[in-house]
This record gives structure tokens, C-alpha cells and sequence, in this order.
């Protein structure tokens, strides 16, 4: 394959792309300010047009009015600002979603240049509220950071382990000082020759929560450090524990973020009217998809929750990076009376808030209050949705597919009319 | 856990909550059209805002001049169109690439809402334009759609896995017919009892590729389904073996979209002033996080490769979804003469192009144009920036947390100066 | 690949292969007796030798002098006994271990019937004692069976939840009291749709426990079904959450069995005179090795765990298939000063026991008491003996191949002095 | 959890414990012999018996009349060696087996001591007769060995790939001249930074073949470092991507061994009258158990192929230490018209052979002539026969869970008739 990809060059010239050339002539970039400036941005720019490839119409796409009127609401949000990335955001709904705190029929917003997302969760959002909802459930809350400490050896890890297990109270303490809204719910630890992984976990009220789990951590280990009677030979914030930012299979068994439930019974002649198929069709496709996917060494075992959460996610001002974590879970699919299909959703880790990150920022809000979901008091809820509209997706792509439709969707909507 | 969320409810008002209340009096949304229209787009508002909790800001902030005047560049990537999400756009660099393909100082955008990234994978670009770039090399290529057919028995399901096998010319044919771009370069059966999983790899020049593989492979799935003599009980589009926006460890030992390494070696003396650190921190750091990542039961072994590949595929037009699947790889650390720190990342599943999708939105385009990197010829070029970028990151978060400084800079950049 | 394996087969010869015959003309075997017998083992072999194709002299292999006279023994180990499999046990040591539970210097028997097993554990046994020995500690303990439930909604699985949490110590009471060594030490739910896993963590005693922990959930279960308010739908003693011999990355932030580290710390020169090679091949091996671990999607990163449990195992009567489950873990070597080697191994699926099973058996007890841990009070220093022989074997392997001696070892011993 | 283990110790009486208490005075182990002989193993005992707990008994129960009078059958098998370990053998069928090899009724005898395991699979093979034989196949074949190269740099990792894809030939003539039954049939590199994993797969006949793949990689390797004009760092027989002895999903995708599947089809009264339950009640527990692996992050999705694959292979002179990576697939089950059900095995990992190792040995070879698959020509047909008792293995406790039976049964016969 490689050497497909190299069929032009000789040892020698593929050597010299290769080496290292030295330093750059370019001035290195200016450090992160804590504080935008009109100023700065267009100092940014001068540097990109004059020693770089943009021309100034990368600048007037990327700094135009909206861009430079907001520049002060992206303060705490971004550094070396030089403007905005605009996402279309289509809207699908309504979706009636019969959650333990999403009770509602919700418009949901959808940020994404994928043609055929949007008309396939809308699709699924259709059939969801035509059944009279889904039930949705969030069953358990917890944001983690692991920091992991090193010991002369295995005997020191285990007489710190002891010692961390008896001050339990006081590190709690010193771990909620740092904060008015994390509190923490437990401190695990996790033995490994003479390492010792901590894994804490926060509730974080209403805010995703991973820089105020940071922070408060870092107080309990400071604890730690100035009072633990064992040698510490080394100690680090995280140890790659926490599953932060990564798939893992260790949040079925507990939770990161929030773990939500959604589910919904279909009768057979929704099936046909929506999704233009059949209980057993969708049921013989689901037995494939179950397998292909246990095959391809994947966490969980679903169809596509990621299009729906990147999706979500980005209208809402939620981290996107942590798709890479979320899009896990289970689709189960399974008959029931008279031709029915029973469909739920598992998502044991939905990393969502409705405050803090970049949930207050200009269009992030007002899409936030598309759900009614803005500020404190609906990030159950909002998570709730997440799930509900994964439902709605795996339910659409499952029926496209078993209906044979799933290419002509996206040939249509992808390359337009013509 | 679900009880201590539940304090307050009865059995009967739980129930109730999650009862199925019949069908939601609102319209279901107007179905996708195949051409966005500024009067559909202005009735959607009057739904949201006439039936849903949004008010006219929120149409002002989403739907405002840019928005506007953009509205028939999103036809191809959007349905239901209702407005922009904007998300600001840091950038970093110079970042020196050797690349096989990539070979300049490149100025990188990235578009995320949380504070320090920018900043993190700035620091992290410096310390490798200052070593002299690093190298970096796209190894293999290939994007799948893995079709999946269900027999009477096994016995069928090996005889159309030889018939597969023996037809592969005609049936790369009925597949490159499809595209210009596309090359079907594998077709892999996977028998499972009476199923077949036919994996089918292209190669898609500079798009990422994904519609382009449906629509080839089901031409090759139409010409197996008219031609084979084996009887076909059913089949589907996608039997889910190809890890279609799910991390998979499948991709460790094949490629899903480009397959990319990048390195460097590092002075002590650079990581002293840059990461203010020294190499044997770096290391032990390094063993910690790569025995944390391995307990957690995550695919690979790395630190925040999702927070990089979202803030540059969000930037420059990438499907953002792809981050489930792109965010995974080893990063190793290891020890060379000096002190000298040997640094690599690989990264089996960058999902990159530099045409089709989002690459060519107004906003997407110009960004790509920073890079120098848009439109054909550019999508290896940009998968090796990825990898560069990534490793950027990963020095940067460990010399971060090695040095102590995690806390800190997170805390200060998020918080404000306040 | 198929394909090859068939060159000689039509289709239609193929598909007369696999066909289904209709029955067998053979009786079935009988059914299994409570108690052996004689007569019964006697006439299974006048099945074998007159229905298939066995010979005499296979019943006077399998079937001699100390078969017959120990039939009466194998009666809760064994159905349809016709005689014994021998398996050769070859024994290292002494290794000295400096464990929490086990404080000695250990002959280990090991059953095998692979060449140059004993000889490679055994270079590692005697490195480990030379250098004084190994820390080892049991760190964690339970076994799981993990029942299921299914309901009519996710609603009722929250409310069955809640109510197994509030009756806990009644549930307890009933797993309880068919057990005298049993203790019932967690109930921890799992929701997953209308289904719910209730994973029952046991400590067992001294006995692995499997049965133990089966029939007392079955008690938990039937007090729940009994007693619970909201409709059970249907349930399963075991709903596939407790990795019954089955490898699972869950076992790392959890226990299967028993979790248990060893470690040690080798001087230079150890290194050099018992594997001939230096700390840096050591370390440059284990960089290489932990990657390829990780490439290759395994559960933890390891080098042979399999070969020594599955050795220790059946040589003192422990369940052999649990091999599959309990050969996971973590081994991590590190540089330390003076060019010492750091190596660990840390197990957290150990299931062994030293009462039930087969470790009462003839030829298992005397294994066991070679190791002086027969009987009520050896099974925690039973499993820091199998962590500490698990050392010895990546030593040895490590050390093996970092000397470039892995493969000669392998074909004099295996294909001996010819 | 280990603060309960210690409970009774003082931190410094803990510390004492796992403190390195200098060399042991016991003489360490003698070095093994290329050739068994009755003084050593009588040296051994006087050893074991003078220096450790071990007293005479064990020596008459271990090294009895059998164990002396095949002392030297064992001399490629075994070190040290001290006697032998004898296992109860029952024998289940007859199996009516319609493979691509296998083709018969087959006595399958199975060696374990956990109590219900042959009247378990006996009971699933019965079922499978009655319903005329399952059909069973080969899919492929192939056993790694994966070396590992170190190199300067990336650069010099891909042209190091490209010159050994050039050098194919003559390295496979290099690897085949070692041995007469080996074939080297793929030579796929990985590069990872300035690594490169060179994963060589080959056939083996009808040996398991890990010796003989061994000794023709290391003369692979040999003939590359004479030759290769790339600059090489280091290398090592084995950089770990094999997964030899290791549950890996890597697997599903290639195979390790060979793969095989099985399937029948099973009538609604067969179920009843030999499972005493439904295909309902079946199809119940499949679901739900599918569901339970996945989230317990196992590797496939099957119920216990652990059990059967450990008691055939130990029966038969398998090397039991791959039980760790045998055990791993995926087990179907579907409806079918009529209420039948549909199941299959898929074992991608099935190492077994009928010839070397231990199959030659004396009661394993007697066992493997009751299959009448000792010697040559016999190996694809014994990995269907594991197939098939898998698929035996999967119905049986699948319908003991469906119809509740499976505490009672393993109660009954572990605990006999006490």
C-alpha cells in the first residue's frame, strides 16, 4: 500500500521530504492572550495573508461582521481568535419525547454538513412522535479525572490506598472547596504494581463539568500530597484513567457523564407508513448489524449515534471533541405483539451541559432555547433529548437500509438535483 | 444513583412522567426539500417561534446576514435550514511538517468552544517547528462499505463467497462504473454461520469518499443480487463490519481512511524550555497514561486526539461525526541518547478530504485556504497536518501535565481573568 | 482463502457434504449417572470400541490401573467417565515470594504439554529468587453472577431498580443462607432498555466458587420474583455481565476471582547473568511489545499470562476453561536507577481456589501440597503464587527474546536432541 | 476492598511482609535436561520431599506406575519433570457432524473436573443428532508469527516496507526451507513510527503449528538482516501483534489458527422434548445475553465456548494455554419459519492439530482415536468437531438458563447425591 502510494520516488528523494529541514524562518505565534482584541485578530490575519497561503477573502469569510461584532462573547472560549466557522443548522421536531425530565414535544436543532443527517433523524423524530413518544430515562451521573500516583513500591501503593480510603472526608472536602456546583461521589482506587490510579467522580449540576472535575481534583491530590505519611515518588493530574475524550467500554459498567435510556414500541403499520419496510425486515437487519459490529471490534454495538450527537452537540455549544466518548452504547431491537418492534437506545456516556463551556455563546444559546433547554436546570433533560434523537436515527437508518433506500437518500440529497 | 435522582417521585409519578401521552398535537415538520429556500426557511422560524419556547433573538443570532446571504451554498449539506452555527476559529503555528505529502510551515485553524485548546496545541506546535518539524507520512489508504447477505445455510454462504471471489472483475467494474474518482481496490468475504459480510474498500482520491462508496458498492450489490446463482435470502447495504463513524481496533491492522504517522526527536533542552519539564518526567508520564489508558478499555492508546482531529475537521469542513471514529491511534514516548525524547503518533483512521462534503462552504473553504490545502490534490497532505497536529497535542498535554501546569492553564484560560 | 481450501470440491459436491443426513443410526449416549460406576465406564467402551473408531489399546491407555481405582473420586467432577487423561507436570523453584498471604520459597508444579514451558518459567523463578524474591498482594476479591430481568418498559426497570436497592439486605439474607462460605458483598444494577443485569458480587472462601455464587443468586432471584411489585416480564440467572470464562476489559476497574499484583526490582546484573541480555533490550522490547499489544485490539497488554496459569491451573486442579477469562492483566517494566529493571504484573481476574473443584482430586491435591497450600486457607496465597509465576514467565519470555534466544530454546527443547 | 483483606495487619507489620528478605537457601532448581530420566525425577522428589511441604504420598500419586513407564514418551513435552497430573476424560455423542472434513457421528471426549460440563455438551450434542447433524466448515486457516524491527526513523520504517515487499520471494524462500509443512502464505507490515511489525502468516498441516511458524520467521528475519540494505535499530522475533495466547478481535477480521463455523437448524418440538423450553424462551436469553457481553466488553458474543474448547483441546493434546485465545466468536440464534431456530458458532481462533505437541502422548492419542482423528489428515476436521461441540455447548445452556435448570443441574451434579 505504501508503496502504491509512493510509486514516483526513489529511496533517496522519498528520504529527503522526509528530513528534518531546521527551524522555521517564520515568526513563532504569539502566545494566547487572556483576552481577545480586535487588535490582536487582525494582527493574526496580517501574519496569515502576508507569510502564509490565505488571501483576503479567507479573512473577510472568516472575520465578517458577526465575527468581529461577537469577538468579545468568545473571551473564555478560544485563543489566537481570527473569526468563525459557520455550521448549517437544520431543525427536526416535532419530538415527543416522555422523559423522567424531558416531558415535551421538542424542536431539535442540528448543526452539520452532511446532507441526508438531517432529513433522517427528522424522518425518525416523525415516526417517534406518531407512536406518542419515547419514554427516556437518565440513570446515573458522574464525570471522572483519574490522577494517578507512583510509589516506591507495590507495598507503599497499598498502604496509600488505605490511607486515602480513611480520608475519604477530608479529601472530599478539600475537592468540593474548589466549587459552588461539583460535588464528589466517590473516590475508587485502582492498584497497579506500584501505581495507584484514583478515580474520582463529580456530579457537576447543570455543566458538563470536566474543568470544574479538574480543578477540584487537583485540590484533593494538593490534600494528598501535603498529608499522606507514604513517599510519593511522582504523582500526575490524570493517569489516563478517566476515559476522557475516548471510547471505553468501562462506562457500561458505570457511567461517564450521564447514562440515558430512551425506548419506544412501534406498531407494524408505523413501520410500513414511516419507514416503508417491516418488523421483520428491520429485525433480520438489526441480527446483521448486531454481529457485524461485535466483529469489527467496536465498544457497544449500534449504528451511527455519532452523526446524531456531533450533530446536537455542535447547535448546542457541547465539547464535539467528546463524541469520541459518547458514541457508544447499544441499539437493541427485538419483536413483540402483534408484529410490534420494541427499539431502545443505552448511552452510558453523554457529556452534556446547559451551562459553562460553550453553551452561552451567540448561536449556541439561541439554539439551546430552540429545546428550551438554555441555563440552569436542563442538562438531565437535555441529555434525555440526546438519546431520544439517537433513537430517532437508529430507527431511520435501520429502516432505509432495510427498505433499500438508505443509498438513494443520500445520492439524492448529496448531489442535488442535477 | 437512579434513585438518588428520583428522591422526589412515587412509583405512580414516575410512571406517569414516562407514559406514552398519545400523539403531539404540533405539525410534524415539512418533509427535506431537495433545494433550501429563504421563504421555507422563514416558515420554519414562524413554527419554531410560534409553536416551540424560541424567540426572535434566537432567529436574529442563528439566522442573521451571513446566514442569509449563504443560504444556497448549504443546498448539497443541509435540510430543514433554519440558520448558522458559528464557532470561533483559533489558530496555531507555524507548524513544520516533512511530509511525504505535507512539506511547509503550515498556520492551522482550529474551530472549538473550550478554552486552552488552542493554546495547548499552539505550545505543542512551537516545541516542533522548533526541533525542525516533524516528519510525517500517510501509509495506506482506504475507505469501506460492507455490505451484508443472509443465506439458507452455510453452504450457500461459502459457495457465493467463492461465485464473490471469482467474479471480483466484473463486479469492480459495476462499482467503479459509479465514479470517476473511486478505485474498489479489496473486496473481503466474511462468512459468519449463513451470512457473508463483503468488506469493499476504495480508495476515493481527495474526497473523504463516504456517499462515493455507497453509491459504488451498491452497484456492485445490484450486480451480484442480478447475476448470483446462489440464492440471496436478503441482503443490506451496510452489515456494520465497516466501523462507519465507530472506533474500531479492526483499523489497527487494515486502514479506514488514511493510515498516518507522524514523529519527531526531541532535545532535552527543548523540552526544558518549552514544556519547562525534562524527559524523564515526559516518560514517566507516559507509562502512567499508557497502563491507564490500556485498564480503561479504550481502543489504542493516546491522550486527546479527539480534541485536535474536532477542532480541524470542524474548521475545515470534515464530517465532524468521523471524530467517533478517527480518534484513535498509539502515541509513544520513548527514551533516546541525551535524554533526547522520541515522540510518534499513529493514527489508522483520518477521515479527510479536501473536496465534496463541507470543504467547500464559505467559511470551510477559506479555512482550508490558511492551510494552502483546498481543493484537489491537498486530502494527503491535510491527513499528514492531522497527524502533526495530534502530535502536537500529545507533547503539549503531557509536558502540561508533567510539569503541573494542567490545572493551571485550564483553570486561568477558561475562568477568565477574573 | 475458502476458496484454496475447497480447489477439489464442485458446488453441488460441496453442498452434498454439509447436507443434513437425517439421524444417526447410533444410540444416544446414555444419559450421565449421579454416581460412576464400573460397569457404566465399562460399557462406554464397549460403545466406543464397537460403534466408532477406537481400538483396545485406547481403553488401556485411557483406562489402566489407576483409573479404575480412583473412578470412585472423579463422582462430582465427571459424567460418562471412561478413564483419565495424563498430562506430564514438571516443577520450578524454588520461587521465593514476599507476598501478603504467600511468604515462602515455592516448588510450583506446572502441566503441560509444551516443550520448554517449565524450562522458560523456571530461568524466571530462579532470577525472581536470586534477587530475594517478589512483593505480591491479593488487592481485591469477588465473584459475580449476574442474573437478568426483563420488564414491559424502561419505566418498570426503574422501578424494579429502586425497589432491589431499598431490599437489599432481605435479598442478602436469601443469597445468604445457602452458603456457608459464600458472602454476598454487592447488588449493583444495570439498566439496558426494558432489561435490567443485577450484577451479585460474592467472596467465595477458599473455594473459586462458581457454583457457590450460582446457587446463591438463584435464591436472590427466586426471593425477587417472589416478593417484587413490579411485573417481571421473564429473567435469567445469568444475563452474560459477569464474564463468566470469558476475557473482559471490565475486570480492571473491578475483580473477577481475584485481583493481584507482583512486582520486583532487577539489578543490572541479574539481567546479564540469568537472561544474558541488558535492562535497555528489556526496555526496548516491552516499547515494542505493549504497542503491538494495543495494535492488535487484546484486553491489556501481556505476554504469555496463558501459558503459566493454564500450567498452574491444571496441575492443582483449578477449572482450566477459566484460563480464558484469567489470562488478562498488565505487565510493565520500567527503568530505574543504576540501570535496574522495574517489571510488574497486576491480574484482576485470578479464579482459583484450594477446596471444591477438582482440587481434591488424587493427583491435583499432591500437586497442591507441593506447593503446601491444599485445603482451607491457601487460596489467596494460591493467587499471589500464580502472579508471581506470571513474572517469572515475562521475564523469561522478555529476556528470551530480548537475548535473541527464543527461538533456538523452543526447537532444542521441542524437537529434542535429534 | 483491601482494607478488608489486611484488616488484622499494622502498616508496618503489612510492610514486613512484602519486604525483600534476601536470597532463598535453598538451592535453586536444576537446570533442564534435554532428555527425562528417572534419577533426575527421582532427584526431584528427594528435592521436593527433603526441602519443601511436599510429603511421599504426593510422589506415589503423581510419579505412579503409569508416570514411570512413559517417562520418556514425555521428553519433548515437559522439563523438570516430577510425574503426572490425571483428568477425569467423559465422552459425549454420538455427534453427527456434516463439516467440509468432518463428516460422521463422532464420541467426543472431553477432559475436565467441573461437574455438569459433559452432561451439558452431551446433552447439546444429543439435540444436534436428533435434528440430523449440524453442517460445520473450515473458512480459513493461518498462524502468525509477527516480528518486530526498530529503525532511525519513519522514513526509514517505510522503506524498510517497501524493500520486503519487493523481497517477498526470497524471503518466503528463506522461512519455507525450515520446515516441510509450512507455508508462508502473507507478509503484512504495520509501521508505527520507527517500528515496523512484519505479521507473517502461514499453514501448518495438520500440526498446531507455533513451533514450526517460530523456527521459519526467525530464519525470515535472519535472511532480512543479512540482506536489507535499511539501517535496522533493533529487532525481536515477536513484537506482540500475533495474539498468540491472547483473546483478541483482530481475529474476526484475519484468523489465527483456523475458523470455522457451524450451524443448524432446529425444529420447535426438538427444543421442547430435549431442552424442556421454547424458541421464544430461546430467542429471550439470546438477547439478552448478547446484550450482556457486549457491555461486559468481551471480545465476540457467546455464552461459554471456554468450557468445551478447554475440555477437547485437553483431552486431545492441545495446547490448553489457547484456550485464552480459541474462546472467542459470536453464537446466533433467529427465528425461522415454523417457530425453528436458527443457531450458529463462528470461532475465528481455533488452534488445534493431530500431529506434534501433545498429541502424540499416550492417553492423548488414545483419545484422539476415539474421534478417529489421530495422525495426519486429521486436523480440519477436528477444529469442525470443536466447532460443532461449541455449537452443542451454546444450545445446552442457552435452553438450561431458558427453562430455569441450570442451577438446579449444576447443584445436583457438583454436590452429588449427599
Amino acid at each position: 500500500m505504501l508503496d502504491a502510494l509512493l510509486k514516483d520516488g526513489s529511496a533517496t528523494e522519498i528520504a529527503a521530504r522526509q528530513a528534518n529541514k531546521g527551524t522555521t524562518p517564520l515568526k513563532p505565534w504569539i502566545r494566547a492572550a487572556k483576552k481577545l482584541s480586535a487588535s490582536h485578530t487582525q494582527a493574526h490575519w496580517r501574519t496569515l495573508i502576508g507569510s502564509g497561503p490565505a488571501e483576503t477573502t479567507a479573512q473577510d469569510r472568516l472575520y465578517g461582521s458577526d465575527a468581529q461584532r461577537d469577538l468579545s462573547a468568545y473571551s473564555r472560549n478560544i485563543e489566537n481568535y481570527i473569526g468563525t466557522i459557520q455550521v448549517p443548522v437544520g431543525v427536526i421536531g416535532p419530538l415527543r419525547v416522555n422523559g423522567l425530565f424531558a416531558q415535551d414535544d421538542f424542536y431539535v436543532p442540528l448543526a452539520t454538513t452532511e446532507a441526508a443527517l438531517v432529513a433522517s433523524y427528522g424522518r425518525g423524530a416523525r415516526l417517534i412522535s406518531a407512536a406518542g413518544g419515547c419514554a427516556a430515562a437518565v440513570l446515573a451521573e458522574g464525570v471522572q479525572r483519574a490522577p494517578g500516583f507512583a510509589f516506591q513500591s507495590l507495598t507503599d501503593a497499598g498502604l496509600f490506598t488505605n490511607w486515602v480510603m480513611q480520608e475519604q472526608e477530608m479529601l472530599c472536602a478539600a475537592a468540593e472547596a474548589t466549587t459552588r456546583h461539583g460535588r464528589l461521589v466517590d473516590i475508587a482506587p485502582h492498584i497497579q504494581g506500584d501505581h495507584v490510579h484514583l478515580v474520582c467522580t463529580f456530579t457537576t449540576g447543570d455543566a458538563a463539568g470536566q474543568n470544574m472535575v479538574t480543578i477540584a481534583t487537583d485540590a484533593l491530590c494538593r490534600a494528598i500530597v501535603a498529608q499522606c505519611p507514604v513517599t510519593i515518588r511522582h504523582w500526575f493530574i490524570e493517569g489516563n484513567l478517566s476515559s476522557d475524550k475516548k471510547a471505553s467500554s468501562l462506562s457500561f459498567t458505570s457511567v461517564r457523564g450521564r447514562k440515558v435510556c430512551a425506548e419506544i414500541l412501534l406498531p407494524a403499520d408505523l413501520i410500513a407508513s414511516h419507514l416503508h419496510t417491516t418488523t421483520q425486515r428491520m429485525l433480520e437487519f438489526a441480527s446483521m448489524s448486531m454481529m457485524g459490529g461485535i466483529m469489527s471490534g467496536t465498544i457497544g454495538a449500534q449504528g451511527h449515534y455519532a452523526n446524531g450527537l456531533a450533530a446536537i452537540y455542535l447547535a448546542t455549544g457541547q465539547d464535539v471533541a467528546c463524541v469520541a466518548e459518547s458514541a457508544i452504547g447499544v441499539t437493541r431491537f427485538e419483536l413483540r405483539e402483534n408484529d410490534a418492534l420494541y427499539a431502545s437506545v443505552t448511552l452510558p456516556n453523554i457529556i452534556v451541559g446547559t451551562v459553562g463551556g460553550g453553551t452561552g455563546l451567540p448561536t449556541q444559546s439561541a439554539a439551546l432555547s430552540i429545546l428550551g433547554l438554555n441555563g440552569a436546570g436542563g442538562a438531565r433533560a437535555l441529555a434525555e433529548v440526546c438519546a431520544a434523537v439517537c433513537l430517532a436515527g437508529e430507527l431511520s437508518i435501520a429502516g432505509a437500509i432495510a427498505a433499500g433506500h438508505f443509498t438513494r437518500a443520500h445520492a439524492d440529497l448529496a448531489r442535488g438535483p442535477a
